[in-house]
């Protein structure tokens, strides 16, 4: 338990809540004006603004009565009142009781018609998916399922997102690292995958499953169609269980790039292998991480599997019914023709067209810094550049005892108050040194943001010559 | 992970959703008109009100705008607008963010407040409580930190909540049972915890921590300010951790009766005991089981302790901000002089003594039983009679190859529509047959229950005679 790492919430933000507190007790005692949180993709902390749609309707169904206020019917859009009265009846006697430890049935139904839309028509059974309170205790709950001991490993790109590494930890599994590759846009490699799962192998591992995060976090990639399908050939030849990570999955900027399912791809090559794919009303253009809401689908698994799944999910009685509706109305949006519509797509797009514009700024600054190089962010909401640090600040890293970009990063934010996570949070090639920063503050915050790490940069260089 | 079980929501639950299907195709299909689902506290299942201004601050907060709309701000009490207002305030830009990994920190500092109140004035830390999705992820956190494998014990009751068996199993852990006494309203003796220590220690195992429910569940006794001390001594003695389950705190209904918190009492005695105490919006008269809120308390541990738990709550990143803004509305409900104080305790108040009148009822029914005794509901929200089985049924229940008492289970299910959960799911002593049964339907439900009980165990009787 204790080697349990989580970076996203590690010594950095407690230090920056600290200078938070300076800050508000005195404008003078750090030399910035305000901390600037880039260290977890938190959108509304920073301001994205809710979807209208989806906080009409809970606020209906929290509060029924609401309906009969006079003026608020009227008030709402027809078909958020229409959205809210089917959840009222279909939740009915109460939205306040424990559901099914699934989630709700309906909520399922709606999922599955989702998945069935998105993967251009093949089918998703409700009974096979699993609402969440957000994806991370769902990736949990799958790795339970998976590790047994010691000898069981999981392959985990390098660099990863920590909820991976620290959950293998807790559970007492093995990390079986694979390295993305940083030169080809941080692309997966199968030959890869087959060199660490032989090596795993030899050394008495049992390798039960592979993580693969698309679009790519902390890393921002968009895996090709190709690229899947040589994922999802290997992974059935091997008989390793794919989680697939796709809890960004609309948020795909890069023209010409497009996600694509692991479920798809396998549905597609009739695939046998086995799969738990993650999603969640965190990221996208919701951004709801306060809800926890999320869900997990199980293909190609084995009943006893799923009873096992429901098992486990009963043990926390059931999913928080807010986050489930949020799962219901992300899936389920309003249509063409809803008096909604409108307001929502425009709402949608304009969050969407944002972040775009935001990942191609942040890219293009981090590239204009000496010795720093960084891919596009073709996906997600980070961009993780990598900085060559000049021996002297190697050697001031090791002097203080914490890890060299771990340093760069503290220097960071002493200096500008800008809360990035080190790069040894995630992983990396030794010897290389990079750090994770969302592009979620807005787009002047983000001018800030390029304007302050362009002129930190230069000093902390200047520093260490 | 595949010996965790937990019966709350086992196979009857899933043979009673079965018999639902049948009866919603078909109403001749089955022998009854309804289910009635006794076999968890889920009390908005079984239509209770959630109540009113919770619901109205929640809606506000979802969704803010709608104080903007004419009539809504008029129509809503002024501390509902005053306390939404509040709320919007402390949790901006938006309460959509992920909070602190703790929860939201002026929700902690009420909970710190509502436990001084609680405890004649004893003061919490804020740093030292811990939001949570409902009590049950707490307490798996709690497991968590204490077991590091199979020669780690935990005291538990015997009979106790599944919730505890079940995560010791998942963590590896052992089983360290001590009986509560039938004979004795389910009295907790510290004679039994000694001797069953003492026997863990001679096996080998490392006692590192006592489960006590109070009031308990499934037994529903409520402990005694002198029963709670010499618990707390013999804890400190023997250097083991407490887990203070006391999510039923709310719920005492015996005249004469009164909950005292495990920290009260060790406050009194200023005992260096570690204490971990649990809370929850799910019970009380609250019910909001579908919200999961909660929080956990840690009393007398080093902050390198609570550093780990901040640790393993990060890894989730935050609870569920509608159920952190559900607990700061139990702690801090309207005060006398504010505008919704007399309908929220008339609500209050209503929902409790109809709570106290079918503990009594349902009590007073099942002693009547031909070979059934049960003990008095002093608190909580079920009853856990003991029934004699003729041998035929005990035989019968062989053939079956199921538990005696839940061959009883299944036979009323099928009889009544009623689901309760056997004895067996909670732990009994050998020989003895139980069944746990809320008493949350409504006033005339639990008479219909009570009516369909007496006359299925008189048949049950006679056709195992």
């Amino acid at each position: 338990m204790l080697t349990a790492q989580y970076a996203v919430r590690g010594a950095l933000v407690q230090r920056a809540e600290v200078l938070e507190g300076k800050l508000k007790a005195s404008k003078t005692s750090v030399p910035f004006d305000e901390i600037i949180y880039c260290n977890i993709g938190n959108p509304q902390q920073l301001q994205q603004p809710p979807l209208t749609f989806l906080r009409q309707v809970l606020s209906l169904v929290e509060c029924p009565e609401l309906l009969k206020v006079p003026g608020v019917a009227a008030a709402m859009p027809s078909d958020v009142v229409a959205r809210a009265q089917a959840i009222i009846r279909a939740t009915a006697p109460s939205a306040g009781a424990y559901t099914h430890s699934k989630g709700l049935a309906f909520v399922r139904e709606h999922v599955a018609q989702f998945i069935a839309e998105r993967d251009g028509g093949h089918t998703a059974n409700a009974e096979h998916i699993f609402l969440s309170d957000g994806a991370s205790p769902a990736v949990k709950v799958g790795l339970t399922l998976l590790l047994r001991g010691k000898s069981d490993g999981i392959l985990l790109p390098i660099p990863q997102y920590p909820l991976y590494s620290a959950t293998i930890a807790l559970l007492g599994g093995t990390q079986v690292p694979y390295y993305l590759d940083e030169a080809n846009q941080w692309g997966l490699s199968v030959r890869e995958l087959e060199q660490q799962w032989a090596a795993a192998k030899r050394a008495g591992v049992d390798v039960r499953a592979l993580v693969v995060i698309n679009p790519g976090n902390p890393t921002g990639q968009v895996m090709t169609y190709d690229n899947i399908a040589e994922v999802v050939q290997w992974a059935a030849k091997r008989d390793v269980l794919l989680l697939a990570d796709e809890v960004y999955q609309a948020n795909v900027y890069e023209t010409g790039k497009q996600f694509h399912s692991f479920k798809k791809v396998l549905r597609d090559l009739k695939s046998p292998l086995q799969c738990f794919s993650f999603h969640s009303v965190s990221k996208g253009v919701m951004g709801e991480c306060g809800k926890r809401g999320g869900y997990m689908e199980a293909v190609n698994v084995d009943d006893a599997v799923v009873e096992q799944i429901y098992k486990l999910n009963s043990i926390n009685l059931c999913p928080n019914v807010p986050g489930q509706l949020t799962v219901d109305i992300m899936v389920k949006p309003p249509r063409k023709g809803d008096a909604s519509y409108e307001r929502h797509t425009a709402e949608m797009r304009e969050i969407f067209d944002s972040l775009k514009r935001r990942a191609e700024r942040l890219a293009a600054m981090l590239n204009s810094l000496e010795g720093v190089t960084c891919n596009p962010a073709q996906g997600a909401m980070y961009a993780f550049p990598q900085v060559r640090l000049p021996p002297k600040a190697i050697a001031a890293a090791k002097s203080a005892k914490v890890a060299p970009d771990a340093y760069y990063c503290f220097q960071l934010l002493e200096a500008t108050g800008i809360c990035v996570v080190p790069g040894s949070g995630f992983g990396q090639r030794d010897g290389t040194h990079h750090f994770r920063t969302t592009f979620l503050p807005r787009e002047d915050k983000v001018d800030k943001v390029a304007r302050l790490m362009t002129a930190f940069h230069s000093e902390f260089l200047k520093k260490h010559a």
